[in-house]
């Protein structure tokens, strides 16, 4: 079975295929009689305009793209990417412009990527995740003259549009309650250490410790895995003076650490108190229901692309800054133990 | 900054558009010398040949389908979805195809996405996922005749080709290995109804543990959430006769089932054997880190777009049968204890 074509209308309705191109155009040059047969004919057979040749008169690609440059099993397990990209397709869908998503091994291969769906015209614009600093990509996109929206710091984001949330008052307001409870040793269990927002929170979290007078701060970076979360932790639990609490950058992170406790026979919150960075469904499942950071995924990802589609309509559209994340304390978060 | 083109090119190379197009082309009609600065300059400056013009040359879209029909919230916590896109797409990029993307919330939307893919030539096929019994959209991709793979069982796939994977066997390997432990008393929390491998998996289920004897075996439909795991983990553990193994449907509700006992003061495994369907990084970060139904995910979804892209190329293609799911026992399995 084919696409149904003008051709097919043509013949079913027994008129030329300009009448139909006329009738289906809103053209003159044909009775409104017989253009209300053709379009009848042209529902019923399923008949739309070819999006190739929409393309080819100036329209638009209609879609947007979307890479991403992470391993299968870090992406399979954050709930992250996910729930951003159903928040970035409920802005699509509703203007019938699709999501063209690509998966890559490294840069190279992302901006291979852009150079192709632009070069073709696959994609009217992108949305660019993972921001690094000094990133090959945002060059590489500016240079294209894509239409492109940065989930990122508008620091690095050059001449592209960002749309970010800042990482310093989340950090602020968690080492502050945490200090309040009475914890003077505090860990951050971070993410990738090449990434904008890793750093930022980095540098957060140093130095409200610093003004809090926690000198016993320790930051250590991992993969996001829950098998480097658990390396990480199992390491600070065994250290001398081992901390009374650790932030975590991601939910699995947090529940990996949370095992670790558990297995080095340490209750939580009682001895060793956790924090999760990104709440999520998992964070309230597990037992001590976890104290985390959270904020609206898929509102981000709404933000992203609504952005998006006014760069491609050719507006001036500034960076947007997105709700922080907030504090939400559950059961896993105390005062630390008396002899601590 | 516009997408180059052929003028672009004429205009660098001091020769009209008809040369370039002839060189570019690799027909007749332009000197080797000139042809080469031709290609030099074109690959200089970028330039692609359009999607479009490609595709109303009858050229094929170079894109694959996949609409994907379920919250949000579910999505960004079964890690299943992703691990399927990133194999998929592994595949579809080593071909240069991209991956179309559409959430949808009901059938309907989901046929009317197809409707419009194949009519504006957006893509050459589609993978179906979450097959149902009678599931219209078979009947849809059918009329459409549009090239459509199906991930689920033979006798639901229509003439649609199949790619899946056996349920009786593992559900037969877990029921039996449980009873040779000595439980008698065995519950499945399983996932939608409407699904078709959960009611394969419903039926594989009773019939091993009437084969087996297990006469209070017990079957409780979810919607595969953290939340409704654990509600129908708390209503089961709750009742007179209490299972004293569960078998989960995903992962999210089987560490919900854990936490579950934990806070209902039972041990994992003395008291309560957990099994999960669908392993993942979470089943092994808990502790007792769970039991679980494993196969390589990511290997079924590059199946299925390899499958997809023969059948697009023309070739005629059999449904194929992918590994079923085995057994990986851990710590959340034991003997149920002696007063059960």
């Amino acid at each position: 079975m084919k696409r149904p074509t003008i051709a097919d209308i043509a013949r079913r309705a027994g008129v030329s295929k300009v009448a139909v191109s006329y009738a289906l155009n809103d053209r003159p040059g044909v009775s409104e009689a017989k253009r209300a047969v053709i379009k009848a004919i042209a529902q019923e057979i399923g008949w739309r305009p070819n999006s190739a040749a929409r393309a080819l008169n100036g329209a638009r690609a209609r879609s947007v793209g979307l890479a991403v440059c992470r391993p299968a099993r870090v992406l399979g397990m954050e709930p992250f990417f996910m729930e951003l990209i159903s928040g970035i397709e409920s802005e699509l869908s509703a203007r019938s412009y699709g999501l063209m998503l690509q998966m890559v091994t490294d840069h190279e291969q992302e901006t291979e990527t852009y150079r192709r769906w632009w070069g073709e015209g696959r994609v009217d614009g992108a949305i660019l995740v993972d921001l690094h600093f000094a990133d090959p990509r945002v060059t590489e996109l500016e240079t294209l003259g894509m239409p492109a929206v940065v989930l990122g710091h508008p620091s690095e984001a050059g001449s592209l549009v960002p749309v970010w949330s800042d990482d310093d008052a989340p950090v602020q307001e968690t080492v502050r309650y945490l200090a309040a409870l009475g914890h003077r040793r505090v860990a951050r269990v971070a993410g990738l250490p090449r990434l904008v927002h890793t750093v930022l929170r980095d540098r957060a979290f140093t130095a409200v410790c610093a003004e809090l007078g926690l000198d016993d701060q320790v930051v250590v970076h991992t993969d996001y895995t829950g098998e480097e979360g658990a390396r990480a932790t199992r390491r600070l639990l065994s250290s001398r003076d081992r901390p009374t609490a650790v932030i975590y950058d991601n939910d699995i992170m947090a529940v990996a650490g949370l095992s670790v406790a558990q297995e080095m026979r340490l209750d939580v919150p009682a001895d060793l108190s956790i924090v999760a960075w990104d709440d999520s469904p998992l964070s309230q499942v597990v037992r001590p229901a976890l104290t985390a950071l959270t904020r609206d995924i898929p509102a981000y990802g709404a933000h992203a692309a609504r952005t998006l589609l006014s760069l491609i309509a050719g507006e001036r559209v500034p960076g947007v800054e997105d709700e922080a994340a907030r504090l939400v304390p559950r059961a896993s978060t105390a005062p630390p133990p008396p002899t601590a």
